[in-house]
């Protein structure tokens, strides 16, 4: 797979981004890695020994954290995200990642590359690291949605997890709600529950409740890209407060040191896995091609497993979304067949 | 001031319940509180040696857990929680607790005591422990909300938190949000933001991301029920499975169990810290009188802690949240004025 790289993308860019590129681009040998930006910025990165299957393709500058995405990329057509983006659209990449301003990522994609047939608007799926590992969308594409949104979600999420997480059976789907019960929550929530459990393209737990999104009753979580981009953003503060707070509670006294020092490959085993890093990035479903969004704050470990992550799951991912959106429009509702 | 407390309410009720109540008679002298319910379940946890200040009053059964709150009080108008709520109606209590079905307290509260003036829909308030605690609302009485519903909740919890956290200045108030800018997040979000910064009843600091929870930014943060409660119940969640995760990392040999036993204080003291029983309960504001909502699962010292808690809040509480809305209201926008 040949993959499009936003090297100045992200807080830490072009330097992360860059190592970590190198990076994936050698344990990736069969793949081949496009490094998209100034190449005044980008090119003194990359060192003397890049991999053969690494190359530069000279681009704008990039779309600052800040900025207003639509209005950037109108005011700058080369930024390296939108050439990026061109380059899927153009064939000359399968796939494109990008770890800096998410507006910018998401509305290149949209604009460049295109909707998948049948899907009016994306989502941002991310895995949260938690015990059971768990897919969610929307994580902040799409903050105001409709029901057939929530649907689509559904459907895309379905596939994908059954890739990402290499699932035998289908993906099991649950609607983030406020109770249990088929009844509860908000009207989008309840027209949800009802499409969700009346649509044969999706294998539906119906609704989880915040309290159990990690305990693997569902690998995938559906839910408007307001609830979500809140809920993972929770999930990742309490996380880290959790952590800190056990810091400072290790590190009192000598003896609480030698101690802690003692739990620290377990200690640190447990900090790595809810580290977000581990999966790098976010996947925008819905477009013609794989996107990847990094953190904002991506390391090259980060990039580096993203880029990974992508190789795996990316190759004809698009054509199997667009088949499982077709597929599930197409079937006749459950009242239709009785 | 004279506390009701529904005795049936409660996946533990009578039994945790009344412990605790009677451990909150002992604690607070100069209040009286009254277990009511069924006398043939509630005289048999009370024992011989109960306090002065604790009193019985005979009632119905509970609501159970699962049952569909307004119908199960339309055939039971004697449920405990119905009677707890009727004596504040009439002034024999000045407020009332229930562990048992939270859509049954609210409606209870609501159809026997009715709203305070102003103020269209509740909010059920509940501090969440991190390491700076967090007043938030609403964790789920309105799981739709108007913006204007978003604005009442800001004075609401503000002159709460004010009285609860015990703060010199106001309360600092911020809007859950997908962003910081003004300009963020859904419909609903954008109007209640501008709302709340025009209100000179609210001491407003602006959007706040879900990884800023904790962080002490705000004293009170404002959002609908429907991802108030989500957050709450992730933010629970993440807390448990990450402590899990440490209690099985720090478990596996016998010096890890010696070197965690070293370390036991200071982890207790974490889990102590972010357990949701420190609080015991949330505060259902919006209300004519004082009604606090205790975990379903509320142990004995959960129920202690909501009734102390409610004991040292709740005097006045609803005249000075009526108010405040009252004075909100009343006063001309920031642009009337210039």
């Amino acid at each position: 797979m040949r993959i499009a790289v936003d090297a100045l993308g992200g807080d830490k860019a072009p330097r992360e981004v860059v190592t970590g590129a190198v990076a994936a681009a050698d344990r990736l040998g069969h793949d081949e890695i496009f490094l998209v930006g100034d190449k005044e910025l980008v090119r003194p990165e990359v060192g003397a020994s890049a991999p053969q299957n690494l190359s530069l393709r000279d681009a704008g500058g990039p779309v600052g954290m800040g900025e207003e995405a639509a209005s950037a990329l109108r005011a700058r057509p080369d930024a390296s995200v939108a050439v990026a983006a061109e380059m899927v659209r153009d064939g000359e990449a399968g796939a494109f990642f990008s770890a800096g301003n998410t507006g910018a990522t998401v509305a290149a994609a949209l604009l460049r590359i295109g909707r998948l047939e049948g899907c009016r608007r994306p989502a941002i799926a991310t895995v949260l690291p938690l015990s059971s590992p768990v897919l969610l969308l929307d994580a902040g594409a799409t903050v105001m949605c409709r029901p057939q949104d929530l649907l689509n979600f559904a459907i895309l999420g379905g596939v994908f997890a059954q890739r990402y997480f290499d699932l035998g059976g289908g993906a099991r789907v649950g609607l983030v709600n406020v109770g249990e019960e088929p009844g509860k929550g908000s009207n989008l929530a309840k027209e949800a529950h009802r499409l969700m459990s009346e649509s044969p393209g999706v294998r539906f737990v119906g609704n989880v409740e915040g309290r159990d999104i990690g305990s693997g009753v569902a690998d995938v979580l559906v839910t408007d890209g307001f609830t979500g981009n809140v809920v993972l953003k929770t999930a990742e503060g309490v996380a880290r407060e959790i952590l800190g707070m056990l810091h400072s509670a290790m590190t009192g006294g000598a003896i609480s040191k030698l101690a802690a020092g003692i739990l620290r490959p377990g200690l640190i085993g447990v900090r790595d896995r809810v580290d977000p890093e581990n999966y790098g990035g976010s996947f925008l479903l819905g477009v013609r091609g794989p996107v990847v969004i990094g953190h904002g704050n991506s390391g090259a470990r980060g990039v580096e497993n993203a880029l990974v992550g992508l190789s795996r799951t990316g190759a004809g991912l698009a054509e199997a979304l667009e088949g499982a959106l077709a597929g599930a429009h197409a079937a006749p509702a459950r009242g239709d067949t009785s």
